[in-house]
């Protein structure tokens, strides 16, 4: 991830099976790219069947995991789920309130795990009123459901039953004032219909409905036979400081994969608040992202399985760049190609070359080939700034352009040393070798985007800075086979080796390795950039092989 | 992520801090695309600095955690952490055999946690002969490093000292005979020069140095001023059931985020199993995977920080498609366009046509125009099919360009009917609403790739798919403001949203959302596709505008 990795806490139950408690807060944590630390308050035998069992951690021990954890790692956002019980509870909100006044207030989410979607306590009785007034006034957000929201209220007396759409709003302004900044009233067990949300109406109060089928879409509704009810939706409500209230529509799922979609929503708020996002956008995000996770979600054992919490990620293929590893597209590009490349590199004519035994007839063969081939190239360049639509990869492109057209007056230069007039030159026919090569690169250019075709242009440009390279350190080692003073071609060697041209070559491997890591490749479009590199690459090849066989 | 999210269950002991134990594990399954699920043998309150305070988790509770994984959960895969005593070390190995005699043998990874980096004991002493009496023999692969390798070949009265290559080889064998089919023996505390791998020369002893510096690479080392000492190397040595050994070589990095790689390597070869790959290729991806890890490591507390467990990782914007949302990128697109996109599928110039009292004139400068672009359109398409280089996109794309010609000859047919000559329509001049629309069609052909001129030729085929089917069902709804009867417009009504057309805006979806699954846009090529279809939107209400202001 591009993100910075910022610590996230969660203090919570642990849940064997995975679906919920920590180990879905440490899933959701890591999918947004978080560091996830976790103080675990006790630990479940669970599945996807329900709770078979579970140990509580002393609450010295959930105390000693706090400091070890607050004392060390610099966490952003923290959030709480199952507390299991009044002391561990008492534990969690002295550590908390020790932490926010040392160090300063961060983000707290609380999410009041009270039962199980299975029926089973998870918080006992005893410890609700401690999780109110301990906890919830140090809380940003909490994040009820229907059955914890009317727990809660029932315990201060206050009005609890809610089986509207108008009850939860006022349920979750009811809230408000046990402590939390905010209330997020999640209405997953509420059946509330589209009537019920186009009816609220009041200034104070917003509807966010982009969880609904899109509008103007009956494209998508027709041709998906999106027989969704549209009628009966999920509703969760939002409360904040200001006492307004916004209202999170989408489509109900008819699905069995809900273990932990509480766990997971809370953490990726915690995620989104670490991250600064504003409270309503944080939690527009963090519901989609629940939404998106049971609508994928495959089945995982028998009862109520897991919402998929890997949804929002793909394979990374090229690592970040580093002080190490700056160059790892290119390495990756080099590493596919390994034997082609080194064919290419350490060609024959390169070493014969190196030595300065290399036929006359076989270097002027390749320089008059080398010369038509750079009127491609420089064609191809020109492509890449046609097709490029800002002013500096134009002006980039452009001036690689000018250095081409330079490069070739050393061709001509040769040629006129060794007899061969420019007429001669300019009028030497392609040879099929070369024609392949110039015209893939400009087919390149044409199928696909810029960053193709400068995959595409780099196996030449990166490939001659290579050979350069290794015949100025070859002709540095003691005894070497590479001869440099009465070489014939020490111009050539000395051109690719010298600054001017290394200049191009490390420009170009930063402007592929900028582009990588901004815009990083699918698997199906690195395949490609692979195979157009690799095939480059057997062109260069081909052009020397041309170039010994006169051909 | 597109791959299985298949189950891999780790039993280790709990890290507060998040860098190893399992909560490394948790986040590695994560980030292979596999579900995590966890037995906690012991909790610890550690961070980067070291281990505070151990709870042991008692060996019922041990057994019941992994009941109910097992029991319920189709796991592909286990590891095996720190296992804490003699007693949950038994219990580990006795539920493990009965899982295993009952369901048969999935992969078992056993990480053979004995002492922490920071000089923690992880395992009671007495347990040592338990573990490898008890899970060894169940092992398809232990993973020790220098110090467990000595510990344990000591236990057995083995010779157990390692000071080199060759030592690490023959204890890599020695360590074969306590049971496990396969062992790797981590090399990180292990000093390995580069002769000391070129002069291990053996028939049954394999090198991979692909961690090391690319071969023929100069310009990758040179530009990128990499000074990593190619002499001081990190060397995993894997001994396989046939008593084969592969040297896993790579540079030794500099680095103090060194926190849980024993752990988050152990994982990671748990999930390479439970897919499938062959051993030596999957120690070759989990060791790449953690070198990677730490390379890109940012320093968390104030010790040995975590490496980082999400480089492989990146965002996945467009969700994957289910049955209840199988257009998530054009929903993407149409959710991001909103606004304008309203303003052109219910252009006033729609609803005017579809009341039938759209004056006459409008109408036919519309059709006229229209008849323009259909040029610019079909010339598009064809150039989607000289951008395409397998024969199926190439026929589909010119498929559409046979369905345009035929598209225009309702134009020609309206202007005939309305007393407008062919030569008159052929003559007609291009209006800038047009030229700007199907110019900007070409350009974006020839910038980008083939999808981004697909979605820029989709505004177009949707919006117009979009336009017929909501006057169709407009027209259907009691006392409708559309009048079909008497019509003057009905065929272009009836064309855009009969069947014909209608099959094509379904193709055309299809094709798009297929793209878009198997080549998941980074952020950057997303932006740039919602730039496009948003300017072709735009164009299009452009298009419409023009109509009605008959300019």
């Amino acid at each position: 991830m591009t993100l910075e990795y910022l610590p996230v806490l969660t203090i919570a139950g642990s849940d064997s099976s995975g679906g919920a408690g920590i180990q879905a807060d440490l899933k959701t944590f890591t999918v947004h790219g978080c560091y996830g630390a976790s103080v675990t308050t006790a630990l479940t035998a669970q599945n996807t069947t329900g709770v078979q069992a579970v140990h509580g951690v002393p609450p010295d021990f959930v105390k000693q995991q706090m400091s070890s954890v607050l004392d060390d790692v610099d966490v952003k956002a923290i959030k709480t789920g199952m507390l299991f019980d009044t002391e561990n509870t008492k534990a969690v909100a002295e550590m908390l309130k020790g932490h926010f006044n040392a160090k300063g207030h961060i983000p707290l989410v609380c999410d009041p795990v009270c039962v199980s979607t299975s029926g089973h306590v998870l918080l006992h009785p005893d410890a609700v009123d401690t999780l109110i007034d301990d906890i919830f006034p140090l809380s940003d957000l909490i994040t009820p459901n229907k059955s914890e929201a009317e727990l809660l209220l029932k315990q201060r007396h206050l009005p609890s039953h809610i089986a509207s759409l108008e009850d939860m709003i006022s349920a979750s302004r009811r809230l408000r004032t046990l402590g939390p900044q905010a209330v997020l009233l999640k209405g997953g067990h509420c059946v509330v219909s589209l009537a019920d949300v186009t009816n609220i109406s009041s200034d104070d109060t917003q509807v966010i409905r982009e969880g609904l089928l899109d509008d103007n879409a009956n494209i998508l509704r027709i041709h998906g036979r999106n027989e969704t009810h549209v009628d009966s939706l999920v509703v969760d409500v939002l409360c904040t400081s200001d006492d307004r209230v916004t209202i999170f529509a989408r489509t109900r799922l008819e699905s069995t994969s809900t273990h932990g979609t509480g766990c997971t929503l809370s953490a990726a708020l915690a995620c989104q608040l670490a991250r600064g996002t504003p409270l309503t956008e944080a939690v527009r995000l963090a519901a989609a992202h629940i939404h998106i996770g049971i609508e994928t979600a495959n089945p995982i054992g028998s009862g109520f399985g897991p919402l998929n919490h890997v949804h929002s990620i793909a394979p990374r293929l090229i690592a970040p760049r580093t002080k190490t590893n700056p160059y790892p597209l290119t390495s990756s590009l080099i590493r596919g190609s390994r034997v082609i490349w080194k064919e290419y590199v350490q060609h024959e004519f390169v070493v014969l070359l190196g030595k300065g035994t290399l036929p006359k007839e076989h270097f002027l063969h390749f320089i008059k080939q080398d010369y038509l081939y750079l009127k491609y190239y420089a064609r191809a360049y020109a492509f890449l700034a046609a097709k490029s639509h800002e002013f500096a990869p134009i002006l980039a492109a452009i001036e690689v352009v000018f250095s081409i057209v330079r490069e070739s007056s050393m061709h001509t230069g040769y040629c006129i040393e060794w007899g061969i007039t420019e007429d001669e030159l300019i009028n030497t026919p392609e040879s099929p070798a070369l024609t392949a090569y110039g015209a893939f690169l400009i087919d390149a250019g044409l199928q696909g985007d810029p960053m193709k075709l400068m995959v595409a242009l780099a196996a030449c440009l990166l490939g001659y800075g290579e050979v350069g390279l290794w015949l100025k350190e070859e002709a540095q080692a003691p005894n070497s086979w590479v001869r440099l003073e009465g070489n014939p071609y020490l111009k050539w060697i000395e051109d690719y080796s010298g600054d001017v041209y290394q200049m191009a070559v490390k420009a170009g491997l930063e402007t592929l390795e900028n582009r990588a890591a901004v815009d990083a490749p699918s698997l199906t479009r690195f395949t490609d950039w692979q195979d157009v590199w690799e095939r480059c690459t057997r062109l260069e090849k081909g052009f020397w092989d041309m170039a010994m066989n006169l051909a």
